[in-house]
């Protein structure tokens, strides 16, 4: 006897949730089965507002209630942070280093997904470059192939209004033994050096 | 800024499945505002389907669309095997080692967690001994200690009925190092040795 066919279903669903196969989404499964009905009810009800109350800024792409998120509503600033996914906007906010607004690309440059410059919120950067007077704009997308691609991509795009382009930094991370790093980010580290 | 509530209200759900911690849940939340509306859909019918057509079998507790689970409709058997869940029916039924009913005690006795004997499904596995008419009673708890103090209990009660009880063997698990298993799985491997 395997599972029945409700249970296969639902199980069905978990697995498409990233880094779940078969034996995980079975165990959600389960969870499900053993839990309270108003556990699934609360469960299926914030799927739902999820869904119908989540948008994009118009703006910046990031998520919002309303047309605008609740940071290009606060901030004025001319220093834009691009970033690859609304979760890196969190990332970045908790760690306070930078009050600016941001630009949401929704995913990198990545020919082997197919994912071109048309594939990406970067039409409505440069909406934001001709219309707002921006000083700088940071990429902070990561510092992995594609996220690098996508830095110099944008990079050639911005260049010729004249604003500023930086990149985030790249070198050891904090606690980092030397010894274990890799040698392109070590690479990075030494030639990036700050003066004391 | 934070995730709007909403999304943290989701992420809150997803972090009371098993093993889920709050970077995870995150991943979850994020995947569903990602994914079409189809695949919400999908998932909340799932849900719905699996908490209004899951029943347990009312003679062994088993999952079940009907009153009674597909096993018991389909076997008649003398021997019956105790599990905790019904997830272990799935894993012994894979195996094909076994063709007989089940019974499933939905827990084991814990008394750190005050799971006693009326916390599991106990009575109706006393009901079978005295209505069917059994000849073995496979228990096949976890080996560790609480499934083995439900076996030695649940063995106190069967034995006076004069039917044989039995205890799934504790040895090496194929392709186990000798080597690095531990020394109460070692001893039990050569004190239940079998002649060749």
């Amino acid at each position: 006897m395997n599972n029945l066919d409700c249970i296969n279903r639902l199980i069905n669903c978990f697995t498409n949730l990233p880094g779940v196969g078969y034996k995980t989404a079975e165990r959600y499964a389960y969870k499900i089965i053993e839990s309270d009905s108003s556990f699934t009810e609360e469960f299926i009800t914030a799927m739902r507002a999820v869904k119908s109350n989540v948008k994009f800024c118009v703006t910046c792409g990031n998520f919002a209630e309303k047309d605008s998120c609740n940071i290009c509503d606060k901030r004025k600033s001319e220093t834009v942070c691009v970033v690859r996914d609304p979760r890196d906007v969190i990332a970045i906010e908790k760690s306070g280093a930078f009050r600016g607004t941001y630009h949401v690309l929704h995913g990198v440059l990545s020919p082997l997904d197919k994912k071109g410059p048309d594939d990406i919120n970067l039409k409505s950067l440069l909406v934001r470059i001709r219309e707002q007077s921006l000083r700088e704009i940071i990429i902070a997308t990561n510092p992995d192939v594609e996220g690098e691609a996508t830095a110099n991509y944008i990079a050639s795009l911005v260049k010729p209004s004249g604003i500023r382009v930086t990149r985030i930094a790249q070198g050891l991370a904090l606690g980092t033994n030397l010894e274990y790093a890799d040698t392109v980010t070590l690479s990075s580290a030494i030639n990036n050096r700050v003066v004391l």
